[in-house]
């Protein structure tokens, strides 16, 4: 690997950057084979009205059409934050190798909310806490702001 | 309730057949409010190249495009097949009322699978069972024919 987490973790961020400039929540993601970005998300709910338009399904759905494949057993996906249950689901089917988040969901995480189980495929390698004070001030300002 | 659960899993059923004439995993959907279909889907991961394009899925994102709004309190899912833990996480996002499902899916269904927890919206009402001899016969039938 030529490029870091952190690097791939920083354009995840843009992507983060990209929703909160369009009053989002702010959630990206990359996915990365062989040190090349291969797809880009970032959360799109309120754009599309669609409440599982999350970073990380338009992401994957990005991914698969730019490899002509259904599954992506060689990809990492750098996220900003830990994935819901839904996108915990999405990656399983996806067979994708790594999955790498920032800041953890406490509130709707597969990974936090499901302690005891693997909601990953078996096969995929988990990384978290990479810039995660980052991605996290990112989404608690936004909160913030809000209120 | 003009209609009953039954015609309308017909309807999904129909939606089932429809994936099963294109050679995809037979299992389909419709989303109804007051007793009109506002979106139908059928699985469609091979024809899309996409692990993640599930019936419900489909359906889900055609009803939020038809209803102009992210979430879907007034419609009932029907599916053929127990939703597996992406699409209950969508069905979470989605705070659709009521989901209703066929056959049970013991090796990737939501419910079947998290007997001890909601993966869908507190608010969701949940019935399964109907027709599930039909809807797994369909499914059980497509396997058979592939081996």
């Amino acid at each position: 690997m030529i490029f870091s987490d952190d690097y791939f973790m920083d354009q995840a961020l843009k992507e983060a950057v990209r929703a909160l400039e369009k009053d989002e929540v702010p959630i990206g993601a990359v996915i990365v084979i062989k040190d090349k970005i291969i797809a880009r998300g970032y959360n799109q709910v309120e754009l599309l009205n669609d409440a599982t338009a999350h970073a990380e399904i338009i992401a994957l759905t990005a991914a698969f059409n730019a490899m002509g494949a259904k599954y992506l057993p060689d990809a990492t996906i750098y996220i900003t934050i830990e994935p819901c249950t839904m996108c915990c689901g999405a990656l399983y089917w996806s067979k994708i190798g790594r999955v790498v988040y920032g800041g953890k969901d406490l509130k709707h995480g597969g990974i936090s909310l499901h302690p005891h189980e693997n909601l990953l495929h078996p096969k995929t390698l988990l990384t978290s806490g990479i810039k995660d004070s980052e991605c996290i001030s990112l989404l608690k300002n936004f909160f913030k702001a809000k209120r």
